[in-house]
């Protein structure tokens, strides 16, 4: 039998889908079951962007341009100018999702054996692009302690090799909800200037930021045009996971020539989910108010109910809808496979994102989950009850 | 300023899109083009894929799971269970359009070095996926004279080394509308089981077969279980490019548990397009009938019209709607370039793809062009009589 590649052997298994198995399993026994595993909202999609598609009157689905419809850039870049962030519609690819955004942001810039410097914990499945693309990621620990907050830069300069080709970021960070200071950018601004590396921000979850804060672009940076990449997708702003429209955006001539060319080699991104997302720009600022107000709601009571739990602490997050919990448990993975298959309360239980997964340093965050606030207020506090009852008639590990 | 990848650098050009910015151009002087270059029919997309999408009730446009909907799954298979093809539900993951199927492929069994073995000319992007991958194609040389057949198993035989991963085909091929034989097909197989290689068969223009010809899946070959991978589409076959849903299917556990990992790495196929595919199973073999008999039509008003051109020699194609044409040129991009910036009959000019770029051994296929005849004959019939007149006047080279 003919062996599948080392590639393939390697590649991990994304902490907020290696589960669903069980869950696919407890529901079949009927459970019901509250999903904070993942970041799909409950938010409604805009109804401007459904009904574009509706309405669309197309009567051959063809192949867009492969750096997406001229018009769908031309108000793209119109709203990123909004958001002081100053490109044209030639500085950006439409891409399918911003997965596909930093597979062309890693395929242009890194060759196997390269390394990239990212702080952990961090979305997990730059993890699985990484090894995708044969690179090596190279982890500086954030602290739970600091909120998760920017390590100290000789950390990062400390990992600096002249295999090093970027720095990637998350920012508002997924898993932690942590928004940088436009301080901690610039640092990392810095660090890329000195030592002449790509910065790749992925920055879908712009718009929710927390407590008046305000949210600090890469692409906003002076000096950086060059080493600026910026990861983007309507996933999370127009609660649209899946449209699976995202885009990468450089002022670097050189990077987008690249990455055009992996663009043109995919043919193009989808069309009715391209008409959608330019719908979806018409929205406006009270759409993302209501929400934010929703999510701070949200995050308040989750983080509230979580205090009250015994034995648990929470990082308290400024942004994204996330955070990350450390649970009075060996391992949060078995706990989490314990409450799909073994546990309930009244036919429900929770499903959670074991944290281990969004490190890349082994045997790390093994006792910490990641929780996505993406339910409404009662949901919420009824699968934070299910997860208390839950510890506490856990007799795992 | 940080340097791109070498990857990058040498990402090769699509020869079907490359020449897009002299069409622009040519486009924005007021110049009508017929496009002749991309596989992008003017056969309407069937009605009930579109009514699908206009009539879906989604209010959020969530994730599907990461293999695609179960229930456009459970008919995907069915429709292979009609088509001579045994496979269960579980055996193939949908992607986004057929280019990431053979991406999932190629990740799941090749690592950088690697060696893939292909009869060239071949669809253009084989060559950007390989080397996305690091992976080198090794090609065997079909012939022009004999329509493209499959060259004597013994130069692919010449090839192989202990790098060699896979042969990959694609049948009916683009660009060379050539359908492989039931006895070719086994041929290939036999070699990769006396070898132990996968077999990747793109078989996207699976219906589009002429005169009476059978198509022979690869996924039919008794035996080649665990050496068969399929990359299917519904671009074509539905006339549904813009959709971006493909399939990757295969009986190797292995293979598919890796390709799940890249599948979970970026989430899930578009929700919208899927929604489209699933409805367009339902079409009725008429439907496929209609367009055969239209595809015929055409092919042999090009070709006869073409024949009818001094200097063009045509290749006979019994599949997909692609033909190579060799023209009395030295440099068919040359002629390509100058046909859309310099010339014109009545203000209209063609779009070609020159064919070089379908083959991987370099100054191949110079004099060379692949048509695609996705026109209605009357466009056909002047977009030939334009390439004429081009020929005639072309003084380049």
């Amino acid at each position: 039998m003919p062996k599948i590649s080392q590639k393939g052997l390697q590649m991990p298994e994304s902490p907020i889908r290696k589960l669903v198995p069980f869950a696919e399993a407890a529901e079949a026994e009927g459970k019901s079951i509250y999903y904070l595993n993942i970041g799909q909202p409950d938010i409604p999609t805009p109804q401007k962007a459904l009904d574009a598609v509706k309405n669309n009157d197309l009567n051959i689905l063809s192949y867009s341009p492969s750096s997406g419809f001229d018009s769908y850039k031309t108000k793209l870049a119109k709203y990123y100018n909004q958001n002081g962030i100053n490109i044209s519609k030639d500085q950006l690819i439409v891409s399918t999702g911003g997965s596909e955004a930093l597979m062309f942001a890693m395929g242009s810039i890194t060759d196997p054996g390269d390394e990239v410097i990212i702080p952990e914990p961090f979305y997990a499945n730059y993890n699985g692009f990484a090894t995708a693309a044969n690179v090596t990621v190279k982890a500086v620990q954030s602290k739970f302690e600091d909120n998760f907050a920017l390590p100290p830069i000789s950390e990062f300069e400390a990992l600096i090799t002249d295999k090093t080709k970027a720095i990637v970021m998350c920012n508002p960070g997924n898993p932690t909800g942590y928004l940088y200071t436009e301080d901690e950018v610039k640092q990392l601004a810095d660090l890329a200037l000195k030592h002449d590396l790509f910065v790749i921000a992925d920055e879908v979850y712009r718009e929710f930021t927390y407590d008046g804060a305000k949210h600090t672009s890469i692409m906003a940076v002076e000096g950086l045009e060059n080493h600026a990449i910026m990861v983007d997708s309507v996933s999370k702003r127009y609660s649209m996971c899946g449209a699976r429209i995202g885009c990468m955006v450089s002022r670097n001539t050189e990077v987008m020539a690249a990455a055009m060319k992996f663009a043109q080699a995919r043919l193009s991104p989808p069309t009715f989910a391209q008409i959608a997302s330019e719908a979806a720009l018409d929205v406006d600022q009270t759409y993302f108010e209501n929400i934010n107000s929703e999510y701070v709601n949200r995050r308040d009571t989750l983080i509230e109910a979580l205090g009250q739990i015994e034995g648990i602490k929470v990082a308290k997050p400024r942004g994204a809808f996330y955070c990350i919990v450390e649970l009075p448990v060996q391992n949060s993975e078995h706990f989490a496979k314990w409450l799909l298959s073994n546990f309930e309360v009244n036919g429900k239980t929770v499903m959670v994102a074991p944290a281990a997964g969004f490190y890349s340093t082994p045997n790390t965050g093994l006792n910490q989950i990641r929780i996505a606030y993406v339910l409404e207020k009662e949901h919420l506090l009824e699968a934070v009850s299910i997860l208390e009852a839950g510890l506490k008639a856990y007799q795992g590990d």
